[in-house]
């Protein structure tokens, strides 16, 4: 049972805090076998500690891809029960070693899953395409009864009303909910860093971010106490995660994955449209996915959504008569200059690219980012960020450094009236429009039909300006807020890790302007140690899975050139 | 040659309306063989005057489905000069008939359609789908160097920098632009009534409105001055003037056909989406123009374009083994109930459909419809009608009566902050999911893949809560807007005319509101004389073309029971 404790409406917000963790604590507490202690003196690199702790069989099935644990439950190999165990005890230690985790739902996940065992021994097939499968689920997306705060200590009592939809498609495919995570204040920020929780730390090297903001599921599934979890993602908050965690991440095209049934302030705002997607440590986590959420038709029910099916194997790259697949590089976004050791992964990528016949690899010329980035921070909060701000100054919480920062300090923040509004909106559509342009400009030809040919087919660029920074940095969106304001689909995968033997600073760079400049003096290699180095691969608007697109962009170049080129768990 | 004529920036707004007119009078009078005059002492149904005016050849032309003329016009049978020659003259006569023209355009038309015969004789293929028809557009759509005014006197002097993204697409399908059409001041009207150009006149009863805002093209095309052409509809602009003059008009779902490139004001307000589609004489009219449009996928160019292709004939409606086509009839919105002659009109269809084995009918229970509008009203004008009334106020235009109560008297026009937007934005998109839940509900049962079974395929309904009134009376927009809010596809039919000796005012009455009492009043058959009646089809979201929906819904129903019931021209 989990305890209930009356919050007097007058508590301090740390007193709330104090709760909200004891709470948390108590939840793992009731994990069973007990989640074992982490040792006082811990590493910088704690991602290889559960591994110490746990049984060899909790570390195999952690350590297994959503996709193959789904066929081992599905075929009896493996049951429900015992895959939910070893998650929830991963979780719990995860938990402990970087704080991704605000409550487990031990008793409710195990009663699903002894449901759904017996369930497959009864009916000898499986409820759904995704049977037994335990899923993590970040906090502000609804699940009936629990806590639905967004991370705000003004918001600590509420309680979802509802699943949210996607949780409902989820369910009806058969998963198991076992673990929600941590978001930083306001949902704004590239890292995780709330009153409620504290901060979340990167697995890999605990001084740097675990990304924002779905920062624990990011966390946790680097961790490997998840296989497959839901995020958000308005400017990166998929993508960062999963970048500084070195995880698959996709922020698919908007409107086709269910977002009715969130906790957010600013829930009505359709300036820059926010998405639900997936983040997993298999890329065929990330597919099965987004195939399972638009195979259940969710635009039936919530009618924002576009009746688009899945075009999975539409095109065949690589195949005999087929084209290449053209793969351009964007190596620099002209504002911000990335770390080396981002520069490396693209190097590193690219120069495999080269030798692979199926494909052709050409430049990126970036187009007018740092316009791009004026027009969203000036549609983020169109209402001067009013709601958001008495979110949290309702309890007196204290601000955290990153939502003063993108609030606060963001001087593209103003009380916008609706002509306001309306000029911002035409400046993001023009914007669009011209993006298009240059996309279509690619084109080397047309074909028989007058339709083009050689255009480009994926972008392939870095999911920040650098690794995971330390705590407190992760000041630029440009890299991940850039395809929120096209809302193209952009797809996260690890490359590789930071080396402070190769990845050394760059001597003498003059930056550009004052980001860049930040940015700049960020680095220093041994600080970075360990962190993984990602990169986003990114498609044209509802390009998510068309074969060479983004999905299948992706296992194409995987299966050619073998990423990721470091060893992560 | 075009007249020039050189517009001081202080005219006062009688001299620009002068000079608006005198360029449309010099238009029509450069038409060779000249217009004729048409008679001092018209009737009141002036729709069947061309037939004594012009020759027996023209009268053929013009009176010749869209469809077909592309046929004889591709196989050589008719040359697209001859085809366009006719129709200059008949569109000239509409003009001195019903006032619908803001400028006719026969050098370039000729020259184009010269062209395209030219072409056709070399290549002995036409150079797109719709080679050599002429079409008529609504002056706020641009075409390059023409006017671009919106209906705004204060914009007279505004030239289209370039074509609209539409026009060009309708361009390389190898149409002929030869007339240009009215709208009313504001273009927020459902009549075409303005002080550039006066007010557009019903056809079949000159007392009557021709609907609005694109009056102009209803009008035209119901005196047959034109077979296919292109309107816009945020509250039923389309419709309206289809219904009002008794041909067809599509209201397609947003974001299918590309809006890029047209005058208006709120341009970037997307709070409630406008959208741009086709009026003709024929239903395959509408459905080839739909057709052409996607088929030339619109998408690649503006990036707010969904990449949804024509689903043409995806189900099979009628066909052994195929299911039932299942039509809710709306009798009445239950805000304001319909007038006579529009229950007769649903009543006799309805008779005709329930003798049709392919049709299965039932009622639609009208779901807060009120409610509709006052979320469409609020979010309509969200600066407050600020920018539309400045472009109003800044010539010393007066204002016309209609644009007057949609604006001034309106209570819903608020000058909204950004708070204000976004809960109704809110109201917007919960409405949205229960009126999906209310057509969900419709289903009978479950098959066997968990799929709902015997929903409602369309809603038929009213156009308006009555004919065409009389002028300055076309206060009721619910039977329209209701779609635009609920982006459903909506498309017009006609079906019969009033016949006061049948469509007897209904006596002792009791109104449910004021607006009900208003349209009750409203109520004289001898007034309505001869006005056509005309119903709407509406389909879900997207379903605009899919067989059991909407286009090819009417297609067999019109199939099966022969509509219209009377004759029009």
């Amino acid at each position: 049972m989990a305890t209930t404790t009356t919050v007097e409406t007058k508590s301090s917000w740390q007193d709330i805090a104090r709760i909200a963790q004891e709470q948390r604590d108590a939840s793992i507490a009731r994990v069973r076998p007990a989640v074992p202690e982490v040792p006082a003196d811990l590493p910088l690199d704690v991602s290889g500690v559960p591994k110490d702790l746990l049984s060899s069989e909790e570390v195999e099935i952690t350590q297994t891809a959503a996709e193959d644990l789904v066929a081992s439950i599905a075929s009896g190999k493996l049951s429900s029960v015992t895959v939910t165990e070893a998650f929830l005890r991963r979780a719990g230690l995860a938990q402990k070693l970087v704080n991704c985790v605000t409550e487990l739902l031990p008793e409710q996940a195990l009663t699903r899953a002894k449901f759904l065992d017996e369930y497959l021994t009864e009916h000898k097939k499986p409820i759904g395409p995704l049977h037994g499968l335990p899923i993590s689920v970040k906090e502000h997306i609804g699940m009936k009864g629990l806590g639905f705060n967004a991370g705000f200590v003004a918001w600590w009592d509420r309680k979802a009303p509802d699943d949210a939809d996607i949780i409902k498609i989820l369910w009806n495919a058969g998963c198991v909910f076992y673990v929600r995570t941590t978001q930083p204040q306001v949902l704004m920020q590239l890292e995780t860093s709330g009153n409620l929780y504290g901060v979340t730390v990167n697995p890999f090297n605990r001084n740097l971010t675990s990304g924002g903001s779905s920062g624990g599921e990011g966390a946790l599934i680097g961790m490997r106490g998840s296989c497959l979890g839901i995020g958000t993602d308005i400017g990166g908050s998929i993508r960062s995660p999963a970048g500084c965690c070195g995880v698959y991440g996709l922020r698919p095209t908007s409107h086709r994955a269910p977002m009715e049934g969130l906790a957010a302030p600013m829930k009505h705002s359709e300036h820059i449209i926010p998405v639900i997607g997936p983040l997993s440590t298999s890329l065929e986590g990330v597919k099965m996915f987004m195939k399972t959420i638009i195979a259940a038709k969710p635009w039936l029910v919530d009618p924002i959504l576009l009746p688009i099916p899945w075009k999975d194997q539409q095109d065949l790259i690589g195949k005999p008569g087929s084209k290449k697949l053209k793969v351009a590089v964007l190596w620099d976004d002209g504002v911000v200059k990335p770390h080396p050791p981002v520069t490396r992964a693209l190097k590193e990528v690219v120069q495999k690219l080269k030798g692979v016949p199926g494909v052709e690899v050409v430049d990126w010329k970036p187009y007018k980012h740092d316009e791009a980035w004026a027009i969203l921070a000036s549609l983020y909060f169109a209402d001067g960020a009013k709601e958001s701000t008495s979110a949290i100054d309702e309890s007196g919480e204290p601000w955290r450094p990153l939502a003063k920062f993108i609030i606060k300090e963001n001087p593209y923040v103003k009380d916008h009236n609706v002509a306001d509004v309306w000029y911002w909106t035409g400046k993001r559509d023009d914007y669009k429009k011209e993006y298009t342009k240059v996309w279509n400009d690619t084109a080397t030809g047309m074909n028989a039909n007058g339709e083009p040919e050689g255009l480009v087919d994926v972008i392939l660029c870095p999911v920040g300006p650098g690794a995971a920074p330390l705590l407190n940095n992760a000041k630029y969106w440009g890299y991940t807020s850039q395809w929120n304001l096209l809302d193209y689909p952009a797809l996260i995968f690890p490359v590789t890790k930071v080396d402070p033997a190769i990845d050394v600073r760059e001597e003498g760079y003059k930056p550009r302007n004052e980001k860049d400049d930040f940015n700049y003096n960020l680095y220093d290699p041994e600080k970075y140690t360990g962190a993984p180095v990602s990169l986003q691969l990114v498609g044209r608007r509802f390009d998510d899975e068309k074969a060479s697109e983004v999905i299948e962009a992706l296992e194409y170049v995987k299966e050619q050139i073998g990423l990721p080129f470091a060893e992560f768990v």
